[in-house]
Order: structure tokens, then C-alpha cells, then sequence
């Protein structure tokens, strides 16, 4: 029988592989073949990407998970510093991480990125303008990048996902708030969270060659809260 | 290895199996282990669609993959029997699809239906306008089923597609063509033609049981011709 | 002072001007010095809608404001009888105004047509399945038809609304329901309803000569129900 | 006769009033009887901007009219430096104009933001990824803002605009380009650029009270570049 999510011979770079999705993506990358480098470290310093992908070998495919918790501030009270950091945890370690992968794709004519991004770029959340600026800013560079990327092979897509089950944005006791359940009810189609697995499959497929039609592309997974 | 792409045990109506994207699903389908039920009749009798249920037996999977070619006539030219004949063919036969095939999976809170629909209902062509409104239709009809089903555990989606290989849309002939060859320079970000099997890949991954967090969702795939 | 929504010398044909938004869209385009043709008649068929258009004369800009009740029905529960009825009511007169209308404004290489359409189309509902799938065939319709007028220097645009005052959709006696009004907060960023005169605003806007640009768009009109 | 657009009576700040749609912006907002406050100066500090809102008065409207010439570098030779400034002109002064503008506005229980953002984040194109994920925390930043200032009853609403004659970005250098002319043939429906008073046009009217219907909205002014 055909298995169209084989990664077999495949190296996949997860970065923050301790945060956010990157448990679940490894764990479901390497079930399905893949020569998972998970990396944990800082992603803040120019550096310290470049020394890592550097370090890493051969990169088939980058999985660019970066997270943050997301702050609850007002708009009116979000500060330089809020704004700052998110942005440096979010945003400016794409460009670089693109910076340092790309080459080698280039050279190789083949290669991917795939963002584990966020919905909240897709729909207005109250007390989340911080957040979800940042994750706009990657969602379309993902898009301009993806067609950029397209005559060399190389695949640049995103999953732009919310309400789906991970330690840093749903943990357990953020689940058990009756506001929480409401919200669910009202807010999420789906009737439940997506699980991590969900997600994460949905990545691997999208790291297959099977998934090269796809181009600077943004795949919703919130189980309906946007509706495209 | 696991093989999230796994089928078996799953028996999927295919409906016009001869045309559009049909024999190759049937292909991809079988080969990723499902028990493919091809059917090549009519749909343009609420009867035929019945009985053809009623024949099939369980159906855990109903991929709507609905076709007729794309009359290329001036809007000021559309004639109520065009307009009528393309409606018959791509939008009638939803409604009465779903009646017959829904009742066995809300009683079993699983199924799914998978609609092959085009990406011409998210983007304007000029002398589409007939095919595009039955085209519109049917995503729209996907997004509310999809939402009423499911907290029946059953998923209702949907691929709009456009430029992918297909023998009923775009024959050897019409890729021939030089302005067709200029479209897909300026169209196209992908630069080439979606293959009909990356297609039906994509068909079948949303098939699985790990595809079970989408809700009513329109899944574009058309090498970037619409962004979104 | 400038009067961006000066309507005057323009004469607009409004459709079921006594349903949905037509009693403000007439009031609104009056109040902005347009040449209001009011038409309470059927549109059920081809032979009705020619001879109004004929009997109209000059049409700069047909509002086409179509609606039915929408049916609460569950999907497995649609019969063929209401989806011919909703489709008759809300699709088949849109290609049959076209085909009366757009000869005249080719012939000044000038004119709109505006759709009165609905956001049920862009995002699920449940027990909407019919009323959303003929809503949709309305935007796609529009999409593409925009594209093929704009070298006549013709505008077709749609409004897709949801939420808005009016007397067809959400009388008094349905704004009073405790769980409209859970549903206004949970759903409706805006808080309230949209007005009927933002709406008709909106559209008299969407007729002057500043909006010459837009071109087979669709306008969420519904206070954030949709994202975009 | 109804005057929709009129703005007696309203004071409005207009960022970077020298560039992009600012000159034409400050015209048309007049000629609609706003009181309009031009501002050419530097919006790179927090406290230029603080000072400049602190000596503007009362503001009703603020319209973010923020600007930088793209560059158009390949992804793999952005350098940080490119990132930063393009970062510093078009997204760290808006939440820095949000913060000293929306207190006066929370405190009379209306107002509006208005940006004159970009639709390049809605769709890739080559060479502007730095551009475009500017340009995508900016649209992201004010659906979430739009959403969280609604129940002030302040409006915060985005155009999304390309292919707009402006001296920013087309001046008739470029326009003159025949690459140009084929992009226009290819990829605007409209089949020209946008007028510059066109954009400026729809700005004003999302600045009266007849757009206080709208929440986090973005609106593609593009002439059919984007489908949404």
C-alpha cells in the first residue's frame, strides 16, 4: 500500500522543539520517517541561526515553530518593550532563518518551509494586537516568500492555526475555564479543540512531495474559527 | 512507520468516476487502501442518486466530484438552458447527495464528504460567469453543511481547484496553446500545470481520520492562482 | 463642499424594492438625488424581467436586491422543492437581469449593477445549507461577471451582508430572542446590528463614480461577523 | 440633497502628508469639509510621536498613512538593516500613534483609525518579502485593534491597496515601463492603475459616521488585483 506521508530520507529542522507545536511535530515527522533536527536553542541572535543551520547539515525542509505567549495587554498599554519582544521572538528570525537555509535549497533546487503560524492574523482578537500583528507579518512574508521561492522547487507554506492543543497558548488549566468552554461553544465549529496530532499530521503532509502543488500558501486549522 | 495516509477499511463513493478529477482518485484511493465504489451514472435525477446509495451500501466516504465542461459564452449570451444544464450537473446533485448519504453516517456520528470543486468561485474569469455561480454554490453549500455536521462527527469540505491536470478541463490540447502557455507565466505562481495526482493526494489526506479537526473548509489548490 | 454621493442624473433600478433592503436603498438613493425605478414585481421569470428592463428606459445602475425568507431547514431534510424555490428567487433572475441590462450600459460603455448579497455565503451556518449554496452562486456570479464588464467600464460589485436591520431577515421579533442577543455577543464584534441606513449607504456609495475602481468585489457588510 | 460624505466638523490627522496617498489623501479630506492636520514630520520615535498627537488637539480621525519606498530584494539578501528600517516606518509607529491617539478617543466614546495599508500582504510577490510582512502586521495589527476598540464605538478599519497612482510607489517613470503595461494587462482587471482620488474617495467615506457599521475591516482597493 502507497504511504503518501513517507519522510524517509528526509532532515527536518524544528526550531523551539520544546515549545509551542515542536514536541508533536518531531514525534510525528520522525513516525513518519524523517531525520528530525530538533533544535531548542535561542533564535534571537543573527548568530546563533546562522551557527545552528550551519551546524545542521543538510536542511530538506524547515519547520519555522516559533512561539511566544501571547500577552493579554490593551492596545492601549502595549509598551515598546512588549512590542519588541514579541517581534524578536516572532518575526525577525524568519527572514533570518530564511537567510541561512535558503542557499542550500537553492543550490539543490528542492527544498521547504513550512511555518507553524497563527489564525489570530486572520481574525481580530481583543487585548491580542501585539500577537497577532506579529503573526501577520508572518503570514505574508510566507506568502511573498512562497512565490519568490517557486521557480527554484522550493516549497513556502503555512499553517496559520488556533484552538488546536498545546502546552504554551491551551494548557490544561486555561481548558477548564467555563469562559473557555463557552467560547469553544460559540466560537469553534469543530465543538472541541484540534489535538496536537491533528495539526501536526497536517504539517507532515505538507512536508511531502506529495504537497509541492503548494505555493506561498496559508492553511487554516482552528477547526472552523476562520472560516477560510 | 506510520502511514497517516491509511484508507483501509474505508469504503468511498466516487461519483462520476470517468471525468474531471475521477480516475485518478479512484487510483489514489485504492492505492492508499480504500474500498473505492466508482460510480461512472447520471446524477441529473434525484432517483438515480438514491438508488445508487442505496447500492452502494455503507458509505464512509462520499467524494463529490462533480463535472461538466465550462461553457466559455458572453454574459450578455448566457441562455436559461446553459445556465439551467450547468446548475443540473454541478449543484443539484449536492443537496440530493447529501440527503441520501448523511442519514447512514449521523447514525454511525462518522463519514465524510469530500467536494471537488474549482477555485473559479474565488476568483472572477471573464465568460465563467455560469460556471463560476454553480461553482460558488457548491463551496458555499459545503461551508454550511460542514457546519451543521459537524457535531455529528461527520466532515464536510472542500478542494477548489484550478490549473490541475485534468482530461475534462485542460487536455493536451488546450495546454498546447500558446496564450495558455502565457497564462500560466502570469497566472500561475507555481509556474506548471497542478498534477492530477497531487490533487488527489491532497483528496485523499483530507480523507483520513487525521483530517477529522476541518470543518466546512475550502482548501484551494491551484498552484497560487487565487492567494488565499 | 464636495458631494462624493451625489447621485444626480443617475437613474437606478432597485429590485424587490419592497423586500430586504429595499424600501432604504430606494429611500437613500432618492435622498442622494438618484432617479429612483422602484419595481415591487416578480422576478420569477425571463419574460417579467425583460419587459420591466425594457419598460424602465435608461438604466445607469441596477441595484439587484433579491431575497426569500430563509429556510431553517436541516440539510438532510431540504427538499427539492425548496432549493428550486430559493435558487429561483435568489440565482436564475441574476443572469436574466444581467442579459436585460448589461446590453444599454455596453452600448455607453457605462453602468453598475450592485448585488445585495449575503454573507451567509463566506462563512457556515447551521440549517442554512440551501439559502448559503444560493448566496454563493450569487457572489461567484458577480466575481466573474465584474471581470468581463470592467473593459466596458462597468462595475459589478456585491455587498455580502449579514446582521443588518431589515424587516425580511431579522424583524423586531426576532431581534428580541434572548439567544439573538447572546448571539449578537458572542458573534458580532459590532455589538448591535448593522443599520439599514449604514447598509444602504454603503451601496449609494458604491453606485457613484468614485467607486469606478472596484471590480467584480465582494464587501462584507455584517460588523466582523467574517474577518475579511 | 443628502451629503453622505460630509466631514464638517471633524479634525483629522494625516500621517507622512507628503507621501504615498498623503497629498491626495489631505484634498479630498478638505474638499469633504474636514479640518485636516498634516503632518510631514519623522514618525520614527515614540516621542515625536507623542508630541505630535499632544500638539494636535483634538483628533477624531486619525488616517496612518505610513510609507517607504519598497525594496526589492531577493529574500536570501535581506539584511537585517533592510528589515529594520522598513519595519521602523511602517510598523512600530502604529501601535506608538495608538497609544497617544485612542485615549481621547476612549474618553469621548468615539473616533476612528484609518490605514492606508497594503495589499501586497494579501497576496506574494517576488522580491517584497520584507515589504509585504510590513505590510501584514499592519493589516493583522488593526483587525485585532478594530475589534477590541468596537465596544468605545471607535472605528478601526484598513484599505489594503495596490496598483494606486501615487508618487511612492508609481510614479510615471514605472508607469511608462513595458513590463509595467503587461502586469497591468495581466494582473489588473480594471486595466489601470487605480486614481489616486478613487482611493482617497473611499478613504473619506470610511471616515463619516456613515462607515460606523465596519470593525477591523480590510478593504482591497486594487481594481481586482486581489479577488478578496
Amino acid at each position: 500500500m502507497m504511504n503518501l506521508v513517507n519522510l524517509q530520507g528526509k532532515r527536518i529542522l524544528v526550531t523551539q522543539s520544546d515549545a509551542f507545536m515542536g514536541p508533536v511535530l518531531c514525534d510525528v515527522l520522525a513516525e513518519c520517517g524523517a531525520e528530525v533536527v530538533a533544535d531548542t536553542g535561542s533564535l534571537l541572535t543573527v548568530g546563533r541561526i546562522a551557527s545552528l543551520v550551519e551546524s545542521a547539515g543538510q536542511i530538506d525542509i524547515l519547520v519555522a515553530n516559533l512561539a511566544i505567549p501571547a500577552p493579554g495587554t490593551q492596545a492601549v498599554e502595549v509598551t515598546d518593550e512588549e512590542w519588541e519582544t514579541v517581534f524578536a521572538h516572532l518575526v525577525t528570525p524568519l527572514p533570518r532563518l530564511a537567510r541561512a537555509v535558503l542557499p542550500q535549497m537553492i543550490e539543490r533546487q528542492a527544498g521547504k518551509i513550512l511555518l507553524m503560524g497563527s489564525a489570530s492574523a486572520l481574525r481580530g482578537m481583543k487585548r491580542r494586537s501585539t500577537y497577532s500583528a506579529a503573526r501577520g507579518a508572518q503570514l505574508a512574508y510566507i506568502q511573498a516568500l512562497g512565490v519568490e521561492m517557486a521557480p527554484h522547487q522550493i516549497q513556502v507554506n503555512a499553517i496559520a492555526q488556533n484552538l488546536v492543543e498545546n502546552p504554551t497558548y491551551f494548557p490544561p488549566e486555561v481548558q477548564m475555564l467555563p469562559v473557555f468552554q463557552e467560547r469553544i461553544k460559540w466560537e469553534m465549529p469543530l465543538g472541541r479543540l484540534v489535538s496536537a496530532r491533528e495539526d501536526a499530521s497536517f504539517a507532515a503532509y505538507l512536508c511531502t512531495a506529495a504537497a509541492n502543488c503548494f505555493v506561498g500558501q496559508v492553511f487554516p486549522v482552528c477547526g472552523g474559527w476562520v472560516p477560510r
